[in-house]
């Protein structure tokens, strides 16, 4: 453990957003488990202030475990594991001592509870179809497992333009907007002229023909007339909502 | 002449939609003037009810005023010459008898004048922000040119939806609706989702970066959730409105 | 429900296009039932002319089999499933009351049956070769659900042009053309050439190597040198069954 | 002046965001001015607490004058043109009554000067190269504009990793960082695993051959394997430096 | 000089496809000329039966003229300089002893004359539009340079497929076809379903939007659902003329 | 029948290029058997000189054995099924009257057997590895069903150019040769460099990465270096054969 | 065998790097056993210092089956077969007499085993991500079979730096480094600013959305700002260890 | 400077790498000199062996002055400009104190002048057109700057394989070759089959239509089917010359 990460422990420390037991735990604990295949980084937490979390496609499900295992033996309590599928999530299961609560929709393990919200206020959560719900889904636990209060406006998409203006007042009072839509992505437009926080959107695979996996949507929000909007790769609710959950939880001014 | 195509014409004296007169001049006028670089189709106006318009790039500005001329000889009045440049313009204005009225937003070129309207309804032409009139007006002014109506609504892009939702009015009452925008081209599907008429979407190359010169709202527009939408080539004003008014024409039933 | 759409909804009774019946069931009913997956809009008819659509895909046949009920609830009595695969079909017809009429080719789930048409004139739809017949047939099939008389041309590619000259008179009679194509997606600007009404063109997926799962038809397409043409999205016949509709619904000037 | 937006307003003088002397002047202003081709937005300050800024591209510099009159007739006193060539500049500092400050680099005009920095902390702007500020400036002047205090590391491409590493501590005290890079984009992934606080990649168009004019930049921002990062569009420094603002004035919790 | 080539040549004489006088000067000039930024290969019209043609796009006026000297040094009476604009061809005018005939439209230079045609019949050039003509040009003086009589079709575009069955005669009529068409390409497939010889469609770069310089053309051309149709590079007539030639001088059967 | 198509008929038996026996047939057969789902063009040999031929894919077996029926009926002894997987062959072989001779690695189904070749001279087919042989096969046994005779030289792609070398005297005595290749395509150009006929190169969907299904291969022979080469669509190696056949019976001069 | 051939394989035996016996046995084997689907290259090992190797997709297990006897009947003693599936592997090892040593992550069979190290110095052999393995194994394995000592750096992907920092020393001590990353493909530039050796960057198609299948980590790679490096295709992890090999066995200056 | 970098730079005066006047020069100078809108690397020749290279697109004449000035000051004699117009190079070169020697054709200006040739062996640079020059003398003196022994092969493109065979000698006496081509690529693919070195390809954006300015070139050598070959971005002779030079370099075996 180099000096400087271990001042910035200490100032955590000081702070109270690390508490004295993890500081100690961090303080006997190999930096990184190497497990040949991986190396876990065990003191992610205190350096970026989030643990690891496993994506778990192109990972076999030994080699989750494997990590998991890792993970929890350096004192990790709470595990998220992005993309899994419900196959690999039963083997997981079986496998960890901790139970594996697995949310289907959003193709995501998890290990432990969700936090209570101490971000800055809401994470809203917005969705133009049905079928988007699978990346919103994934956008809306994950900034719930890392401590956010999230608001989910679903079924909302433009087209029909008076089910996203009933919910303008949500909208307004957000702190950050996650705006989930495939297709023509429009809602991201939308939502972004309405709003006065930072929306992040998300374009999804959701489409056919000229929509090209997605390519059409992330396009479209790409090129937003709004300003304000900044976008992630498509279907990756996951990294909506963890940047969600760093700009809901920005420091205040002093 | 084909038996079929003067029987045509005689059906649309009787009708009424050609007059005597038109049918007369066809009657003696060779179907085809050939000048070796165009083979300029005399008889169009008769087969499908608008005669031909000049689509000026491309073309040195010796060849439209020999096509013009062509023309002209064959009893044409009125001519739309769209995609032209101010020093064509200039040089066809120059060489031919009747006056060319230009429009250099649109780089339209018109001999004769406007008809009056005597389609269904109006056709409103709705454009996302300034630097989109390009567009806009060529569509505009060929509906106009064609004989329709036709009501304008700029700078109503979807970061401010506002703007947009004002005009509910001129949208509910159109018979057909061309919607122009570049960047991501949200316009097309928002209107869509509040008319009730056909929408003609037009993306348009304004944007930079990734819009890839209108690729960006292109494949939005084709992707819109919105049904009752369909899409012309990028920055195609004139197709729009060529478009626009066919529909606005449309037989209705006896 | 807002003033203005009421406003409408009375007109339209005034109008006769919608009766008083239906009128009144609409005061009665919530304009939105909220399925938690799904905002099901009920007052989409009175709005904009024709009811919700369901697009199956991406939905389970649980999701469908709610939003049906749901739209049976609201007193609506025709309903159109859209991409829907044999298998959903068959959960679908077994949990609803209604029989559900499901024409395999085009992918389509009916409840109810097609109204008397009622448009200005016919509505052609056209296709390319054997192979298209799935989307013609969404096109065809939504057009005659909406209300309209629909002639069919198939098997009349372009590389036997004789095929397609032989129909020179349907192309001539119809007040609307949907053109389905795939590989080159010449037929498309064909018929613009032959014909005097708008044509909506229809790139299909059908096709390999280059055709890139419909990309070259889709640009032939947008590229037309015939002009009154517009395109929907790849293997969008439901979207061109749609716009057709609305076109040979246009209002007929007073 | 909707009953919604004025409460707001008066929330907002409440809170202490807007002074009651521009409270006043709203409750006299019209909310948008109608200049043809442009509709002016008079209110969005209050809306969505940033004045509309003119995107100069595609507009000639008399619409832009005419634009600018009309804000600073509504009372607007800080105005801020992106995308103005060298040219346009001149016009509008002749014409305007206040003077033009025109900051070449980033292409820049401004009315008024930068207000006091009022965020929750700094905004880091890194750039990888010399080639890249153009972007980097223009992100840099519009977040100072708003009311930031901008940290600016510029010349700290991956290619030379020690330069990147010597601004550890930088990076570890921003309140979000804007990273911007063209060629293959690397220094947002590496700065995004240094970082505790939000990411926003910025991709330029710089590079040659394989860049694709920023293509190749824009995947690797949108493909990268650190988390919390999300994208604007190519050369869009404007579109980063606002949301970067907006996220440095979050709502803080009370 | 190797062997074979010796071998083949002498049979060439043997046969008249090569006169001894040419046969005997070959024997007598080095067989590759070697100018430092180019090796002048001075037997290819012995092993080929077509001499070097010079491609003049990214050469300086100064190498074409050398590569020409070596040329009439070793013999070679009759140049094609292809792509060769204005202002250079001034300059190898004036350089060379020969006089240049440069033919604007198509921007060829040639020294010498065309020779009598001696293929099998009859080279169509079929062009769609006007603008198609720089490249229709290209095809057609190629292949009369190479001893081909040549048929030109122009201004057949598919949008008034009547202009194109006028013609159906010399298309039954012709041995080989070539078919230059931009926007969308159809051209070549309705010619494939007319001609009973091979076709080489021609993309050109003619259009706008999504005509991506020609790829919708090219791609439409490579996916044409007639048989018999091949293609080249978008713009090279150069290409088609000198594959046509070699069709219409396949050897016969004997 | 249409008069001239009857002269042509008429003059063809003149020439002996049709049997007055086929000719009385087509007297007698109506010109097309409309099948609902398919229009079967009885006289496409008696118009181009070669029978329909079924393109497999995307037929069902049902309608590949009506068309069979159809054709048989009409009096084709000999037909060709292309892209005909197993499964369908194996139908097909069970309903016919006739065997169908299937060709596994082609993917083609023969009705009849292949005529004696009757071109000018022959057909060389080289491929570049064994994973291409699916297309030069396909190639192969098309050109030879239709007349000609075939030269197959396989395994002589350019990384090993010794291999190509050592064929240089079947390629020296080509009429037309067909290369077929995967990866990088060079071995078109190589081949176009070593040939004095026409050369017709098929680019294959064999290699993996950036080789995107055959686009590398497919852009690599458009953009090749050597002249006198065209190209058909990735894998159509019953494209390239059936060119390759009409080029190897062009009409000799009298 | 040719003469030059001869020479230099006597050059060899003189050099030392092939052994009297070695070019005793070439002199005595047929230079290519020809199998018809392929042609077995016997004197590749002597003409470019490495024997053929097996690329197993695309071929069918039999056919791997018999250019692995081609190959040992031709006294190839060590075979290299990549991309070989475990169903194929299976079958290959029945088949053989050597036993097959089967590598399931990197895909490749083996028959021999690798020979001691003989180049210049190590080759490194680093991977982003777990998921990348399998490309990282192929490449290292190819050059263990060459005759390369391997230093195998894994899961030291950029966003977290520090990793791959650690193992400075590794990459300043390496000959030649082959970089191996999906997703952003950030690894190659950073590795590239810290060594002083050539280094291979190699694209996986590891990623989802907007890594279109390796081609986002393809072109950063291609876009490097670090100088020295080159690029393989996606996934060709052979190719990357081949060219390693190759620098590792560059002939030293005397 | 970092105890590491020092302790290297003294082994590099053990091994005679680098002088003791060199390494005096270091440990005074400082490590970087900013300049603000660049950090000139003053220790970057130590730590890698080769000192910076000013890539001068996107740069300012009066930037790419300061950052020579920086290096004279700085200790370094010997300076590579690479991408540097002409105009800028004038103005350089009126400005610095030493003489600028500009290269017209690489567009390089370099000041000093080429060390002796240290490698181990010969660089071979091949280049298949005339056009093609600009990238293969980049190649070519960015090698000889950095000291290895160039041999140049030009026009020597696979439409005529027999100028490639004629130079089998050099290319197997090449420790490296760089093998420059754009249109379709080949020239990689052939020469990659005949050399026993590690071949680095470069595409060039030579070329029309389907070239897309380089990407056919790209991708064919991308998926060369020859082993050995890597590959840099478009038009990066730099790149090339500078791997090229790193492999002639490879530390031998001790």
């Amino acid at each position: 453990m180099e000096q400087k990460d271990m001042v910035r422990l200490l100032e955590r420390v000081a702070e109270g957003s690390v508490t004295p037991g993890d500081a100690a735990r961090v303080l006997k604990v190999a930096p990184v488990t190497e497990l040949g295949y991986a190396s876990v980084d065990n003191q992610r937490g205190i350096r970026q202030g989030v643990s690891e979390v496993i994506y778990g496609e192109g990972k076999t499900a030994e080699q989750i475990i494997g990590i998991c295992e890792a993970m929890i033996e350096a004192g990790q309590s709470r595990i998220l594991i992005t993309r899994l599928d419900e196959e690999k999530a039963n083997a997981v299961d079986a496998a960890l001592v901790p139970t594996l609560d697995y949310r289907a929709i959003a193709r995501i393990g998890i290990v432990g509870t969700a936090p209570d919200p101490d971000g800055n206020g809401s994470v809203v959560v917005a969705a133009a179809g049905t079928s988007d719900l699978f990346v919103a889904e994934e956008a809306a636990i994950t900034a719930e497992m890392l401590g956010n209060a999230v608001v989910r406006l679903y079924d909302v998409g433009v087209a029909g333009i008076h089910r996203l203006l009933s919910h303008a007042e949500e909208i307004a009072d957000a702190n950050v907007i996650v705006a989930v839509a495939g297709m023509e992505g429009a809602l991201a437009s939308v939502i972004g002229g309405m709003a006065s926080c930072p929306v992040i959107a998300v374009p999804t695979s959701v489409g056919y023909g000229a929509s090209f996996g997605g390519v059409a949507a992330l396009l479209a929000m790409l090129n937003s007339c709004a300003s304000g909007i900044s976008v992630v790769n498509i279907d990756n609710g996951f990294g909506a909502g963890y940047q969600a959950h760093m700009i809901n939880h920005v420091k205040a001014r002093a």
